[in-house]
C-alpha cells in the first residue's frame, strides 16, 4: 500500500499560518511524523498562498528533502507555475497530484510531465464535469491512462483516482467507485488506483469509522494507494491488517512487527469521532 | 446480512455446564441477548452431551421458541438422531448446520432434508478432505448446490461455507476464500454464502481485529451470512457500516438508527484482544 500523507495542505489553518510565517519547524514536524508513520509521499499543497504558491512550494520541498533526503513529495497543485517550481526543486521523482481529463488543465500540464517525467495522479473528471455514472468515470480514467502511456509515462507511474461520492446522498456511491477500481486493475494490470476517502462519509456521523471500513473494501477491490492522514492510527491498523489478509505480507512479518511496535494499542473511539 | 449467533455451543464450558444442569435461565439469557442484538438464527450445538445430544437439542429448541416465538434455530449437528429431534421440535423452518460432500454424512442427512425441508449450510469439504485449492473447494460447493437443488431445496435456502484457513499458515488463505465466495455468487445468483471467520486469525495476535477486517473484505466479495457472536459490538458495528457502504441501507436508515442507539460508542480495544 502506497500511503500519501495529506497533512501539509494549505486548506488546513495551522498549515496556512506556518506557510505564511515560513515556520520551518512546524512544517518539518508534520513531514517527519508522517514519514515515520509510513508515508511514501508527502503531499504538499500551497494553493492558499495565492501569488506566492510557486515560491512556497519550492521552499517546502527543499526544506523537507534537506531534512529527509529519501522523502518524496506529491506536488498538489493545478497551477502550472507551482507545478514547474516543484518539479525543479524536487530531487528524485515526485508525484504530480493531479491531472484530469479537462482539456485546458491537460494542455498546461502535459508539457511539464513530458519534460520532468514525474509519477502522476489522474482524476476521473473531464470537461463534462464529474459523473455519477461508473461507465463514464471508468472511460475517463482509461482515456487518461492511454494519453499518459502515449506520453511515455509507464503504467507503474500512473495512479487513477475513481473519485467518491457520499453514500448519504447516493445509495450506490460506494459500489460505483469499487467497480471502477476493479475494472481499471483488471484492464490495466500494473496501474495504480488511489483515493482520497473522506468524501464517502460526508453528511454522516462516525466518519472515521466509515472511512476506515471503506478503505478495507476498496483495498479488497484492488486499491493500492491512498491519500490519508498517516497519523490516524486506527486507519493505519486497518491498512496493515488488510494488507496481511490480502496475501501481501509474507509470514505476516509487517503485521507482527506492527503488533510488537504497539501499533494496535488504540485509544478508545470517541462517541462522535466525526472530523 | 444474516447473522447466526454462535454462543449456544456445547464446546464452550459455561454452555456445557448449563446444558448438563438443564439451566433454562442461562440458556434463555444467551438466546435473548443474541436475538436482541440482531441474530436471525440462534445456533444450537449440543454435541458434548454425547448420548443425550438429541434429547438436549429438543429441550433447548422448545425452551427458546417458547420464550422467543419468532426466533429460529440453526441445528448444529452431524448426528442424524439429533438433527431429526431438532427438526421435529422446531416451529417454522430451521437452518441445518451442516451438510458437506462426504458421502456417508450426506446419505444419512439427505432423507431428513427431503422430509423436513429446512434451510441448509453446506461446507466445501468432501471425502477427499479439506482442500487448500480454490478450484477444488468451489467445485465441492457447486456440487452441493446442484444436489440440494435436485432435492427441491431452493437456491435462497442454500448457504455455502467456503471454509477458511489461517493466513498465518498460508499466505493466500484469505484470497482463496474471497475468490470462492465471489465465484459462487456470480455463478449461482441468489445462493447465500456463510462463514465462521475465526479460523482466519488462528496463530496471530489481535484476533478480533483480524476477524473484523476479514468480515468486511468477505462482505465486499458477496458474503451475506456469518456465524458470529452478535454480542461482539465492534464486529456488529463493522457489519452495519459495511452494509451501508455496499448500498444495502436505503437513506442510511440502519446506520443512523444504530448511531442513535449508541451502537458505535465502543469500549477501548484491549491491548491483546485475542480470544
Amino acid at each position: 500500500m502506497i500511503i500519501i500523507g495529506e497533512r501539509i495542505n494549505s486548506t488546513r489553518k495551522p498549515i496556512t499560518a506556518a506557510l505564511e510565517a515560513r515556520d520551518a519547524d512546524h512544517i518539518l514536524n508534520e513531514a517527519r511524523r508522517q514519514w515515520e508513520a509510513g508515508a511514501a509521499y508527502l503531499d504538499v499543497n500551497t494553493a492558499m498562498m495565492r501569488s506566492a504558491e510557486a515560491e512556497v512550494m519550492t521552499w517546502v520541498i527543499e526544506l523537507i528533502q534537506d531534512e529527509l533526503p529519501e522523502a518524496l513529495v506529491a506536488i498538489d497543485s493545478a497551477n502550472p507555475a507551482a507545478v514547474e517550481a516543484g518539479f525543479k526543486a524536487h530531487k528524485g521523482r515526485p508525484l504530480l497530484n493531479s491531472i484530469n481529463g479537462e482539456k485546458e488543465r491537460m494542455d498546461a500540464l502535459m508539457p511539464l510531465i513530458r519534460e520532468y517525467n514525474p509519477r502522476v495522479i489522474g482524476l476521473t473528471i473531464d470537461d463534462g464535469g464529474i459523473s455519477q455514472d461508473a461507465d463514464n468515470r471508468y472511460r475517463i480514467g482509461a482515456e487518461l491512462i492511454e494519453l499518459l502511456l502515449e506520453n511515455k509515462i509507464s503504467l507503474d507511474d500512473i495512479f487513477v483516482d475513481p473519485l467518491i461520492f457520499p453514500v448519504s446522498a447516493e445509495l450506490q456511491a460506494g459500489n460505483v467507485s469499487l467497480a471502477i477500481i476493479r475494472r481499471l486493475q483488471q484492464n490495466y494490470p500494473g496501474v495504480h488506483t488511489v483515493c482520497g476517502l473522506s468524501n464517502i462519509s460526508f453528511g454522516l456521523p462516525e466518519r472515521k469509522l466509515i472511512n476506515q471500513v471503506y478503505m478495507i473494501l476498496a483495498m479488497g477491490h484492488g486499491l493500492d494507494a491512498a491519500i490519508i492522514d498517516p497519523l490516524d492510527r486506527r486507519m493505519m491498523a486497518s491498512i496493515i491488517t488488510t494488507t496481511t489478509l490480502l496475501g501481501q505480507d509474507r509470514v505476516c512479518r509487517n503485521f507482527l512487527k506492527a503488533y510488537r511496535g504497539g501499533e494496535f494499542n488504540l485509544d478508545p473511539v470517541p462517541a462522535t469521532a466525526a472530523e
